[in-house]
């Protein structure tokens, strides 16, 4: 009886003190904290500026695409600061409080004394000024949003899914999604990026889904990217001239996957730095008809031809797929899922391995 | 000749301490921080989700019309919470770091204990889905708000001003303004601030500029608004139906200003809560054909109508003209300003008199 008495303590113990744990965080310590514009282009228009007629464009600027950052520095911090862009429809919500309310990777990395820089890539979020023209229509879009992010397949959620299945959350989830205020463009947002490396100096370039093109572009224009992290890239996976693989087939709703080709002297640079690549579970083994994870297995099978390619020439690229080493239900928001500190910890363990935590 | 270089010595110390006292700021200590979005509208497509035909818009929802909140709770943090509302092309970029990179109202008012939220209103910034329709347009316009924004006449700045006058800070400056994403609408923005405070209980709201009719009528819909403070307000000042004052004619660009009329029952709300107003520096006395000197007179004047109109109904209600007490030269952004820590005391003063800072 005794026994069986200190055995339920045990047990209520250790289902009691991971939850109290998350509740009470100690307060973090941060040296320093703030927000700046980066790279971007200036346009003026021909004429010269009327202070009586102010409100005609003659002889005005116009500054735009330009990237937004809000940066923190812990106490004793890391050398290397790790820097943050979003995806497609996202701004730096994204890395922030996840949909139920836990932290996201910002706090977390920032506990574990990373320097953290989050971004707004140009044409998206508080970088809304844009050189080219947007019209932006409301969308009935969210159960779309909701399949081809994996969460499950609308509206069943997938038994295993790592996200939270109440209203509130999913609400949260469909309103931080943000829209473009100009053209998605690539090398407008590596151009940024760049830019922002030259101001704070070596860093290492963490990206999310469509942010993985832009990644792959700024570690090649700057050297000051000392490592890529990329979680859940799918299209723009850069291959040397002479070397692109054929199109991927999908039954995912954006068709077939294709690489691109560029210059080899570009393609090496991608091999002189370490790269790590996440895809999350429901990502289909086979071709199948059920579109979100087929359109996932594509992604998941190029960046496993790219990686091969960058390895073959001299790089270190790993690929890892997270139900492989035991991470099951994980979406296209690995880094916010329920177990978003187990995603920090293999990242965690990465950096470690290639000496980017010191 | 000891005393002198005593003299000396006191003296390069004065000038040296508060330099000094910036650069090197103690670490901020966070007991929390994040972000959610708040409020919002919600849509649903007519018709039945097909989850074969994914891109169709058929019983698809849109959210949209939330704000964006990012707060930072301090280590024995103060009662009420500081909410703050951004201007006209502004998101919450506004209160963050200054152009020339020292700290704003956000980091400042964290050093005094209050728990700080900064929004991103609904259809700007991080809360970008908007249920109407927009188009945005880059437009050459730089130079008008400069001088709207009283830095100066363009090319001129005035000769007191607080801002400063290199060109990086400029660009900074330009480049932290960022678009609607769809109509502004400050029934939507104050129905979303509303929301705010219902979920963080009782705080003191403090607005920008276009952010003052928002805020009034936020104070208006939600008693767990304490007070208000406010930045150079210009449009949108309520009065009760049969007080409203003529018209102020103005050489602004914007034309002659008026009030607008709300009933009773709703003015009176106004006059339950301690509110303060404060205007800068460049502000016309008399009528003058220097447009943006005009324009903020008749902002300043009718701010003055609207007090004594509160104040006749019981309310409390100061307006502050920072000149006259003598702080010179600041802009359309004294929170911003070369002086904001002297606008920052200014508003603990307050803040302290009216019992807010427990």
């Amino acid at each position: 009886m005794k026994i069986q008495t200190g055995y339920l303590l045990t047990l209520l113990l250790v289902i009691w003190m991971p939850v109290n744990a998350q509740n009470k965080q100690k307060p973090l310590v941060i040296e320093q904290q703030g927000s700046f514009a980066v790279g971007g282009t200036k346009a003026t228009e021909s004429g010269s500026f009327d202070l009586d007629s102010a409100l005609k464009p003659q002889g005005q600027t116009f500054h735009g695409d330009h990237a937004y950052a809000f940066y923190q520095i812990p106490v004793k911090a890391r050398k290397y600061p790790l820097v943050f862009l979003h995806g497609a429809g996202q701004s730096k919500k994204t890395w922030e409080t996840t949909p139920d309310g836990r932290e996201g990777f910002q706090n977390i990395f920032l506990r574990r004394k990373f320097p953290v820089y989050l971004l707004d890539q140009p044409r998206r979020g508080e970088a809304g000024k844009s050189s080219v023209a947007a019209t932006i229509n409301p969308t009935a879009d969210e159960q779309f949003w909701f399949t081809q992010f994996r969460i499950g397949n609308y509206p069943e959620y997938f038994p295993d899914v790592q996200f939270p299945k109440d209203a509130a959350s999913l609400e949260q989830f469909y309103r931080q999604m943000t829209p473009n205020t100009g053209a998605f463009d690539g090398n407008v947002i590596s151009d940024a990026i760049s830019q922002l490396f030259n101001k704070i100096g070596e860093g290492i370039l963490i990206t999310h889904s469509q942010g993985g093109g832009p990644g792959w572009s700024t570690a090649i224009k700057n050297d000051k990217v000392k490592a890529v992290v990329a979680y859940e890239p799918y299209s723009s996976f850069l291959f040397p001239e002479g070397e692109l693989p054929p199109p991927i087939k999908s039954a995912g709703l954006f068709g077939e996957l294709k690489g691109t080709e560029i210059p080899l002297s570009d393609f090496n640079k991608l091999t002189k730095i370490p790269i790590v690549i996440y895809y999350g579970d429901n990502i289909a083994k086979d071709p199948t008809k059920i579109w979100n994870k087929d359109h996932w297995r594509s992604g998941l099978e190029m960046a496993k031809i790219w990686a091969a390619t960058i390895n073959k020439h001299g790089g270190d690229v790993t690929v890892i797929h997270l139900p492989e080493i035991g991470m099951k239900g994980n979406t296209h928001f690995p880094f916010s899922d329920l177990n978003n500190i187990q995603v920090a910890d293999q990242l965690s363990k990465w950096l470690k391995e290639k000496g980017l935590d010191k």
